[in-house]
């Protein structure tokens, strides 16, 4: 018997051609160490940093003596704008975190931060990233007895922190660091400290702030300026910073390597108003819509975004193309991610919930359509169709990215490499099944150079993470796919206790 | 410190300056007749139509016997998604309306559609509009013995409707329509038929869109075009179209008029891929933007739209500048309307959770900052400031609207005479107000022109209903004031039935 | 297409064979004037009343000037003791209702009170009981125009209090007793007095209670007691009794009939403490049980209740016959009333959910059962193959009233005559559908005696209304079925607005 | 008076002296294997043992692979009656947990069925009772490295399985119980068996029972009558009963030793149609009742149970002493454990939410009141006083067990010993106390007697854990007081994730 079969007559969809179709990020982090607002600055924060994860958000603080914790599904605005919650978050020092959004089940015990009891205290810790040796490292300590109540590779981190012999807190983050591969970006809390870590390569972004005394971290400037806070500087890569009374330390406990942070965040993930490797994301888009002009225009009557990743690059395109820029989709921030499918089915039906073409302007038109990129490329097909039903003449389709041909496995959510329309078919024949005039990507060597890198990609040592377009994983990948860790469980279905 | 400590020390603020700095349309409306997925394609038109209201939406279907009835708090996508109520949704017919989010406390009792039971059979029924005799006809209606629900206006019209003496529901609408004045959209289902009304002067808009061979009423286009049906004609100004098994009927009540549609749905209200009137509002938005940059030009680096609303605009003046369109404010789709006041008062703070400079490109610029209206310019002085904190060197702020003097009565959420801006400050007053180096506003007659009236408003008989901007009301004001409704009733603070 | 069908898979059972085989009651009611806790005491007050009723529960309070409700589903004690609900019912004055549990769809609208906006100010009711001619008035109002929102007839009431043309509330009240019959015990609150109703047969209980300066309705003197209350007198039946700042008013709008209240409050309704028409029920049902012994003694080892119910018949049965009383039977007051059915059928599964012989005593024995009532048989059956399945070797039952022939439509929530065991069969045909060895009831005339009644039922002029036993009802039942209200009702499935 | 102010004026009661006054029992479990019913079954159970936990239940399930769980606060017929929850318990295994209601703060993470996934493949578990090591061996744990969710001593076991080095999940679970201390009765569920636990001295209780061919573990008999299962024996104090696909077998891995379990299963929780150690609890109260009235009987017009737990009791000394048995208090069934405190307070108020007396029967009378036990004594005092209020003219207070002087320590819920009445008074003091005419306890000689013990207690070996009244501890007290088991943890005040 499945106890997961639907509910009979109606059909629910979650069209998961067009649902699965982008790029998800896993996290966002955040912490501040010493602010008697402190739980009120976290929940801004993590509004702030709400575009890199949506299913769930948690915040735990300490008041020097004890921990709180609220761990929520849905928005942070749907729970840490409540009195109710908020006031029982005390204390001056706290952490927080936010989920991006899983298709199917919504696994409760997975919401961070999560939190241990340890010999030497209390530790909270909340992780953006993804580990390639989790599962190995999980079988190994579940046969020494360890139990683990999620599937989140966060709690492997937590548990190889709890077993680490040292009796200060720094030393046995440090031992577990030595323990995992991949990427990640730490914020960690004890009763008095507050722990930011980067991974050796610095995959995954953390960045340090101050507000009037009080350190903070934060995936992103953007939550900086939320609360008025000044950016110091970014945590370096393989760099663990300790804030207590005592002030800022900085420990490295690696071998000096290059920084290699992850492409993606200029191209997709981290908000147009943030700094990123010093450099403004907008910025960065715009380049790559200019580059990508340079590098395969085509006349046309209009330079459309698919909104709203595609808008910066777009404006780029247009600047350098010199074809008008135009709104010529608009976009409904309302909608949710399932719906009921009509019976009588209706073409192009599910983009159209999110994405309508704006059909007096496009009607007998040259368009081109600017995305950031194509992963599965299932929208994009039904976007160019919408559009051709709008009128447009010629739909000259624009990718400010490489093709995507490999997986990600350092936290952001990929399908697996042969549902990625890249890595099966050439240009051509995406052209061909996208319906499109014409297709062209930004070449990876145009993309390094749009990110200032005037020699393009340094081919022995690549400045950025970027195997989804070259195959170059900056890691091993021990446990060979982080997809399987749930499937080698033989975990609860559903484990959580809550209200009835 | 206790955490468990009474609801007084934390602060809960709305920053009412903030949060009420804008119009709110009161609502959408939607109705199918005769398709098997009627609730269906009733759920996905409101979720088009959800821009014009976010606190609540309701749908009733009926079977052709009998009436079922949802109506929820919160988007539409958070109940009408959920196979368990839209089963309950039985019927071939059915209509829907999205409500508009109002401060304070939630009245459940007014969501719509309205229900009674009436002598002929029931009636169900969606209105968009705000009368301006409804507390007139309600106090008349008490007199005699009516009990009222709700503080809504559309209950008015429903013991109208009831009390007609005619036996045929047509008729008893009609009615009822010759006892109402002010701006109304309603759609109305009894079990044999779908009616579509439009006020004598077209205020509120209504379409009429066809699906196959089903007939449909929608506030909007865009509303046609997610479930693919196809657009027929506007219902008129003072129309009553009716839809049954033998087809559509019009009815013409009223001795003709000329036409005046809301100018606001032009501004602001509708969704950019809306056709209104046969005009297309991202042109004629991006028309306002051309003719601001006519008028009022100035001198600068970067035309930037506050987002969302401002982007056609912005789009149309840059073009017509030849200045760059510029993303200089970063606009944060997941925040919620309230959030918790750090103690620590943080200037600009409200803002910035919904909107964020991008500092690195506005730092040491000239800008056109361009908006849609200034409502009680709240809002507006705090972005001004923000983009002042980014560096920017000159701020020369647009508005692609008239200076609002006036109140509205027809269905616009908009502050008393005295709070709004304009009519208490001139243009230099208000720049200096909101800390600008310029401020300029779009004129009556450059709105006129955009809209392609090349001899401007005619003052005898406008074409639009534009008392904001001029004062000149289109109806009578029996009530004086819409406002005072509630006030005058002694009625519960809370009477909801709900589950515990 | 049905909207209400089952989530397939599962088979959920509310094994209606049982679980409707008992009376229900349709309310209790509470009201105090002018006192400081008067929201406080009317939360205590409907606890008390709890067995009236159990599926739903409101206040309403009135400060004077303005009127407070709070209606909702579940146990007075779910809501009504969270200070987030009861700080929003302001006022020194206030009414409550409590209403029974039906099965089948929950109707949140027909929760009480009932608020109105009359003309001459707000007006809230509470009812308990049913009218005989309310569907008869309905269907007169709806052609004049009245906009019903509910299926309760306590809405009629509320109609025409609302139409009647006087403009003091008592009048309008009076106005509208005279267009009413059958069954009522009215609470109603206006801003400046408190009005208790009684029907002028007093078929259903009020009673008038005091707590300092401050005067009380209520269903049963044991809500009196839970406050501290003292007992004053009860509403006469056919009064209209008016608290005000003023102090007390007695009206009598009726010719003078003597009183019939309903013979159910002294055999089922009324809790064993509370005090009716001067009797103890807990000394009645000892009676009962006293008569029963007289009547239709057996010779036997124990005497066992079917609980609670049954508990204090079967004291009286055991002292009178001299047979020990044994609680043979255990009942589980945790239960629901669904379950999930299992696959493999289980003999007397359903009823063991509540009851559960106690196999050690029984086995062997002659057992009398004794139980206040019998309606449907369904559960009686089950309860004697339970007993016999834990060995008891003769089973006795006895029943401390007398045979229900007829259907109530004075508030009791009966089956239809054809349904009710007595209707259709002979004491020995039932007795054998039960599988018992022996059955008797106890006589009409024996009720009356232990009433108290020496010479009997007045056939007459009877004193208690008691047509379920003997088909004599008390008043014309113009509706002919007050369960046809719902058929004859184009209403809607559900009609609730609520939280998503 | 503005009733939107913030909880201030409000007063919430718990009534701590009286809401307190009563033993509660940690828990009840069951468990069935290999059944195509199982979870339903196991929710049934759960709803017999209902009356053993209330605050909150849980149901693990097994289809051979994986994991099915559904923990929830509030009944069992709350949430394991509704299709969406009992479906996604698939398997033909299932274990379930009712949980006793606490006051405060209620922690979800604390719910069973706890769950472990093992080297050797998921593991559940559900425990009544209380280990006298828990924190020793939780604290040693943590220096290890065991991270710990909740803060039960349910988890501290499943830690000690987990670490276990055997291979075999029932050698994993014996190495687990050498480690621990106290009372404990055990059902756990592996993918491929059924394992049933209890304590070396069998302080709680677990039986075993079989259904068709499958077999069941359940804390009380009753939970076997509700499903129509046979009673099969016993589980021995210090047996591992293992259930597989190859039948059921025994482990023994302590030294043999005589049986000793608690004696309030007989006094107070075991339900009084459930049979313990082969006798039924009923019989044995009612024992209780008459060997008082031997010890200590009074003359007097009636004997009064305070209700429900005195009912048996009071029934075996009404019999014994010739005396009639009356119920002079009403019980009310539906109130909750929390009420808002009327300002103007009102003498023994709390206790009338609950017991309501008899007026008109105790007037002038002479009665014995009898009671289960005293704790704390504060509800016996109000009751006393409430009984005098209602005219008593003499109240003889008699207890069918002997003084609580000593606090348990294996999953009764005492107050400490200076809050047991009769740790700090004499008989005589308690009489004044509660001031009663006379009170009397039943023996500790006459409580082992009526269990059939004709030469009372065995002091060198006692029959039962009686230490309530003894102070004699069948095990060493190595944690001195579980109670500190919370102070000592620097755990999360609020760590559950929740739906907002």
């Amino acid at each position: 018997m499945n106890p997961h079969q639907p509910d009979a007559p109606t059909q629910l969809a979650e069209d998961t051609d067009w649902a699965g179709d982008e790029l998800r990020e896993e996290c966002g982090v955040f912490g501040i160490f010493g602010h008697e607002d402190a739980t009120t600055l976290v929940a801004l924060g993590l509004q702030a940093l709400q575009h890199r994860g949506q299913e769930a958000a948690g915040i735990v603080s300490s008041d020097g003596k004890q921990f709180y914790a609220e761990r929520r599904m849905g928005l942070v605005s749907d729970s840490f704008t409540k009195p109710s919650v908020m006031k029982r978050l005390a204390g001056n020092s706290a952490i927080g975190h936010v989920r991006y959004s899983t298709t199917g089940e919504t696994v409760l015990r997975n919401v961070q931060p999560l939190f241990a009891d340890l010999a030497g205290g209390g530790f909270a810790l909340a992780h953006n990233g993804n580990l390639t040796n989790a599962l190995t490292r999980r079988k190994q300590l579940e046969k020494s007895g360890a139990i683990f109540q999620s599937t989140s590779d966060t709690e492997t981190i937590l548990h190889l922190i709890a077993r680490s012999p040292k009796s200060c807190t720094v030393n046995r983050v440090i031992d577990a660091l030595y323990e995992i591969n991949g990427a990640y970006a730490l914020v960690g809390i004890a009763n008095d400290k507050l722990i930011g870590v980067r991974d050796p390569l610095g995959i995954r972004p953390l960045v340090l702030g101050k507000m009037n005394e009080s350190y903070i971290f934060a995936s992103e400037t953007c939550a900086l300026d939320i609360i008025g806070a000044k950016f110091v500087r970014e945590v370096e890569n393989g760099e663990v910073v300790v804030i207590s009374a005592e002030g800022i330390k900085s420990y490295k406990p690696f071998p000096k390597k290059p920084e290699r942070p992850c492409i993606f965040e200029y191209i997709y993930f981290a908000r147009p108003d943030s700094i990123v490797g010093g450099k403004s994301i907008y910025e960065c888009r715009k380049g790559f819509g200019r580059e990508l002009a340079n590098e395969s225009n085509v006349e046309a009557d209009m330079v459309i975004p698919i909104p709203d990743s595609g808008v910066p690059s777009a404006i780029g395109y247009a600047e350098q193309a010199g074809i008008p820029f135009e709104l010529g989709i608009t976009r409904n921030h309302y909608v949710g991610r399932t719906f009921i499918q009509p019976k009588q089915s209706i073409r192009s039906f599910g983009v159209r919930l999110k994405h309508n073409a704006n059909r007096t302007l496009v009607a007998g038109k040259r368009i081109v359509l600017i995305d950031d990129s194509i992963v599965r490329g299932t929208t994009s097909v039904k976007i160019v169709q919408m559009m051709r039903e709008a009128g447009a003449k010629e739909i000259h389709f624009r990718v400010s990215s490489p093709p995507i041909t490999h997986s990600d496995f350092y936290g952001i959510d990929t399908p697996s490499k042969d549902q990625l329309l890249a890595s099966t078919k050439s240009v051509a024949e995406m052209c061909e099944y996208l319906g499109a005039d014409s297709l062209a990507f930004l070449s990876i060597e145009g993309i390094y150079q749009a990110l200032g890198h005037k020699d393009g990609r340094n081919a022995d040592c690549p400045q950025y993470t970027d195997h989804c377009f070259t195959g170059d994983y900056p890691t091993l990948l021990e446990d060979e796919s982080g997809g399987e860790l749930n499937s080698q469980l033989s975990f609860l279905s559903m484990a959580e206790p809550h209200e009835h």
